[in-house]
């Protein structure tokens, strides 16, 4: 039997896109100006500079071209991994007995087994363009740094991955990758920055956070000739990197005239979100489509669903440059049973303004029932999600069995951002039923609040 | 710029092969009948049926019918991570700086992680359709156990997996997906069977062997009530499923009318590279093709360079049939700090009869050589192979830097049969360079080959 739409949807290499998509030229209501924390005013190139490559500076300010050019150099690095296939989840949907059409877009099959490669490559090439000669930055769950270390091996640059405690310990096999690409891996907090011993001293069994971890990356950075920092997420021209997932998704569903009712994704910083949503929320808000977006984070970690929109930092040692976005406070660490990635405290400018305005909604899950539908997707589609990606996989399948109960057969279209074979403690513990579910306090999230910047901005 | 030919050739849904493709079938010289250890007359079907699978023996025996149909249940299971990739390694090409053409068919996306998914789901179809409720195995390195353990989750049949000690604590990670998808993992030797109590009691800190797993895995089927095992190599059946690679290799090469000139591949029992040459040594056995074919195998376990061609059984406890292939005799195990797979004493009938009548050349490397390859490998094409599959990069980097020497365009096709995702303790041993060489001397073999049976056939 020859089925009329294929299981897996490959693009030809030619059709691959040629131009990133910048979202935010579509939105009439931009996200909020990056203030400096000093004077309180919009960035310029000039404060960014010191901290990052030129040209990610030159994307993350600008919010009205709408098409970005992939240089020819980057479209050789994408062509050494993709284009990736977007999947029918005909098993799944059997099994579910769903009327309901589901598609993946599957970013995993790469070696660093996640989309952070499709930033890792462009923010590598940039640099290795403007002569810096290596780059620091962190990584919470180990996917970025993963994928920045292939980058950094690809192009010939030195790297220093800051790498959050707790999932160094958890992840033996992600620090082993990361050093195998050549890449030096510090578990954060660490004795060699301020940041990290400052930390260190307040709590020195702490198992670290996303933001501390980022902190000590931005000093080695500016503190390192020839050094700049990167970013795996969060900032507008890593939402703009990614979104070349959701223009291969939509180039793979218009062949087969395929128009998504639902499209879901997993929400840590927001990268991988941003990016399938892209050109599908361009025209959502041009009036060419009535799509529902979803966002899915998990309920140890809740930004969206109980963050407050506001100015913050974007570290834990408030270095950086304010962003307005939901956030709960630089200083908010997810329990320690945490097991997935999506642990950041902030998101995304652009997906929190998207939020705020109401063209997005966004759900918080607990960790068991997301394994829970990563084990039933695994054993129907073959495929051992990231404990990140099976966030989206739950709502997926809830919209599913929705569509069960009242007949409808919907589009539903989802981003599998990664796999989980790095993350088999995750898996080791849910079998052995340890894995519990912690859901933050009041109190724990006015804990997180009271670390948000005292401004005028956030009166 | 776009390539005339492409980095990933991807067939379409309706190019997968709908046959397998019997190679023995093209054999005027056919590999020796598999005999019977009692009587040393040729098995026949009823022989053999309390141990495997019904169609599994029919295939077996069959060394007649060229093309025998992929029933539509096991094309379902195929759709759900087939076609796999045929890669032109642009980038390797490159670095190497090489006018040979290299290419390889990219068998490591699905969650496996190898070519043995390809067999897993066959054997496991034909056992749900025979009404078997269970199914017990070996693993060494753990490729097989996985695949083994994801095709019983998809057809819902239990597992038992008795797993080379060794390796079970080298890779515990393996051990953890085999879980996941609902397999029990028994380390081998154990004291659940007659078999690992002897091996247990002659030498309690064995690391176990192949052999041994697989004496423990019958003695399991052949005592539990609807029960069979089932094998992940060397037998004629394996191959059989495996041609699909070779089917849907040479499909894309004939796409872009490219021939293989020199086609390689790791051989630890043979299913991979019996599976990658089986159409294109099909040609060339018919006068259609002069292509070259190398198997590439461990030093430290030198089966095709060092073994001897005679009868032997396929395990070390000597319970089952007698096949004549080349062996390093059933009581050989390779050093413990040998990290890779390819561990087995013996090696498929059909190789060893190609070898044997020398259509087929025969390499063995170190270890050490064949990381190095790895790493070569995987900074520029980006994948993180497994150890069995980097035997194949080693010659295939080989034989391209001899092209370079003299200057021909050759066309190098390599199987990367899976990835090295679960093996990572063996790329950390290489980081801290504790990986050494274990090369057997003439005594050690002297010692395996003093275990292979003492019969007529064998003088």
């Amino acid at each position: 039997m020859t089925r009329s739409i294929p299981t897996r949807i490959y693009l030809n290499e030619d059709e691959m896109p040629k131009y990133w998509y910048n979202l935010r030229a579509e939105m009439k209501e931009k996200p909020d100006p990056i203030l400096h924390p000093g004077t309180l005013k919009p960035v310029v190139h000039a404060d960014m500079e010191p901290v990052f490559c030129k040209e990610a500076v030159k994307q993350e300010l600008d919010d009205n071209t709408r098409l970005i050019p992939i240089p020819e150099g980057i479209q050789d690095f994408y062509r050494a991994y993709r284009p990736s296939a977007l999947i029918r989840a005909y098993y799944l949907e059997k099994e579910l007995g769903t009327p309901a059409e589901i598609y993946y877009k599957f970013e995993g099959t790469n070696t660093s087994g996640s989309h952070k490669l499709n930033s890792a490559g462009p923010q590598a090439f940039y640099a290795k363009q403007e002569g810096i000669q290596s780059l620091t930055t962190e990584t919470g769950a180990g996917q970025w740094g993963t994928a920045l270390s292939m980058a950094c091996g690809f192009y010939g640059l030195d790297l220093t991955v800051y790498m959050v405690r707790v999932s160094s310990e958890q992840k033996p096999y992600r620090k082993a990758v990361m050093e195998t690409y050549g890449a030096k891996v510090i578990p954060s907090p660490s004795n060699t920055t301020e940041a990290g011993r400052k930390i260190l001293a307040s709590d020195p069994n702490t198992g670290g956070s996303l933001g501390c971890a980022i902190s000590e990356a931005i000093e080695t950075a500016v503190k390192t000739d020839k050094c700049r920092y990167v970013l795996g997420s969060v900032l507008n021209h890593v939402a703009l990197h990614q979104s070349i997932i959701g223009l291969e998704t939509k180039t793979a569903l218009d062949k087969y005239g395929i128009k998504p009712d639902i499209i879901i994704a997993c929400a840590g910083g927001g990268s991988n979100l941003a990016g399938l949503i892209a050109p599908f929320m361009g025209e959502k808000l041009t009036g060419k489509s009535n799509a529902r977006f979803i966002a899915v984070e998990p309920a140890s970690c809740p930004t969206l669903t109980r963050g407050r929109y506001v100015y913050d930092f974007g570290d834990s040692a408030q270095t950086t440059p304010l962003l307005r976005m939901y956030t709960l406070g630089g200083s908010f660490m997810p329990s320690k049973n945490h097991a997935g990635g999506l642990r950041y405290h902030g998101m995304s400018p652009i997906v929190s303004k998207l939020f705020h305005d109401g063209h997005l909604e966004a759900r918080s899950e607990n960790q068991t029932d997301i394994f829970d539908a990563a084990i039933r997707f695994m054993k129907t589609e073959g495929i051992l999600p990231a404990p990140e990606s099976a966030h989206a996989i739950k709502v997926a399948i809830d919209e599913a069995l929705e569509c069960k109960k009242s007949g409808e057969k919907k589009v539903i279209v989802f981003g599998l951002s990664g796999t989980g074979y790095f993350d088999l403690s995750a898996y080791m513990a849910y079998n052995a039923k340890t894995l519990t579910d912690m859901v933050p306090s009041d109190e724990d999230l006015e804990r997180g609040f009271a670390s948000i910047p005292n401004i005028p901005q956030n009166k």
